[in-house]
């Protein structure tokens, strides 16, 4: 459906537009949908405006939650189709260092994508991967999806989860039950990255590298030492940050409002 | 791939994903590619930059885009796999009102696609499509993809054409050909927006019934009058005016950061 187009180096967004290719192969399997597509190029649009890079506030967000991770009794990361798709060594790698349990949980569930995403972790070399097929036993009632079924051993139990790339409603009714709440999401007005408690406004295959890294540093840490640095992190003071980073961004272009230089020719042409 | 899951009414976004669950919904039938998909959630990304409404700006656009086509000789309407999933029915309305006509001009070109898209127009009650198979028989040299091949009886010979959800280097090509160029487009950064004589900022789910709207009200108005009303909307002024009203409401939410009421309650109640 997309060709394999071959993505020169050159391209100034070639790094995103492989990534992209990543994403898009896996749809085949069955571990992304096309709703998960979707969702993705919603991402690369805020990518866009944030300049496609890591920014200093998600440095910030990404250190706060190596360190909530580390605090954690029972931490989780729950995976859905595209982070599996996009970062599958990445997400044993951070369960590894930060002794969390993975367990998929998926909005548009079926027990042909939770396997396939079972397998694709598993040939990273994923050990256990909980929250596919029976093991859902435990409900979650605040939430209206197929969402609602988790892990008794994974979600049901955790104190701390991360949810990258996630959508609102679920992200919210975590929140309502307790549950300390990390996401990675590109778009900082969504209602996961409102929601949260740690929100990392960044790329997923740029964070998760970062977030290791930091976690590994952190992992020797004194508790004391962790908790410092989680209550001196303002979620909501980060988020207002990022916004204004991008509204900065945009705030040079609306001065010009044509920016492409030789489509204001055209302009000034017409103007006689 | 996507089920047909149940989107509750009472969810906030419940409109934005009811649209894209119909544009997801013809993936099967080849009507719209996976970079259809994808582009459409870089069109989400700028609506909700936009507060998902139509704006002043985009009205005063849609006003413009109407007389446009009024006065045109030879309107088209063009159209592509998104548009077609997203607006069948308005499409067909618009040619109705406005007198243009129809033609099918895609990135991703296939016979087969072609006709599924011919024939989902039919199926809405459209008359004659143009730019289906053999009937490319014209050229438009400017243009390095299938898009250059156009229909002799209608993009060749039009002097406005609406391009709703277009790539860049074609609508560039038509301006530089002399055409007249309207466009819809959520992303007023992207080269067609830029490119464009009329660029309507707008989801064109929310654009076309008012765009039929205003072209039946317009319809029985002076050559003179719509003159006026082409000769006093400034393109540039609107671009620039639509990226500072994204910039202004950017500003209010980065003073708050979380700016939902029930989240920004569980800060508070952290905060003791």
């Amino acid at each position: 459906m997309v060709k394999k187009t071959e993505i020169s180096l050159n391209h100034p967004r070639a790094k995103s537009l492989k990534t992209r290719h990543s994403l898009v192969s896996h749809v085949k399997s069955g571990v992304v949908t096309l709703a998960g597509v979707l969702a993705h190029g919603r991402g690369e649009a805020f990518d866009y405006l944030l300049g496609e890079k890591t920014t200093e506030t998600a440095h910030a967000a990404i250190k706060t939650a190596a360190a909530t991770m580390l605090l954690a009794e029972h931490p989780v990361i729950s995976v859905n189709g595209n982070i599996a798709a996009l970062v599958p060594e990445g997400i044993i790698k951070l369960a590894e260092v930060t002794g969390a349990k993975i367990e998929v949980n998926l909005f548009h569930r079926t027990l042909h994508r939770e396997e396939a995403i079972k397998q694709l972790l598993e040939k990273y070399g994923a050990k256990e991967v909980l929250g596919v097929g029976e093991a859902c036993s435990a409900e979650i009632p605040e939430i209206c999806s197929e969402r609602r079924n988790v892990d008794p051993k994974g979600i049901l139990l955790a104190d701390v989860i991360l949810v990258p790339l996630e959508d609102g409603d679920r992200t919210e009714a975590l929140r309502k039950m307790g549950k300390t709440v990390i996401t990675v999401d590109l778009n900082p007005l969504s209602r996961t990255a409102q929601w949260a408690n740690v929100t990392i406004v960044d790329e997923v295959a740029r964070t998760f590298p970062l977030l290791i890294e930091e976690s590994k540093l952190l992992k020797n840490q004194t508790k004391k030492n962790l908790q410092n640095i989680v209550s001196s992190f303002d979620n909501k003071k980060n988020l207002a940050t990022t916004i204004e980073q991008i509204n900065q961004r945009l705030s040079g272009l609306a001065k010009q409002g044509v920016y492409i230089p030789e489509a204001n020719e055209l302009y000034k042409e017409h103007e006689t």
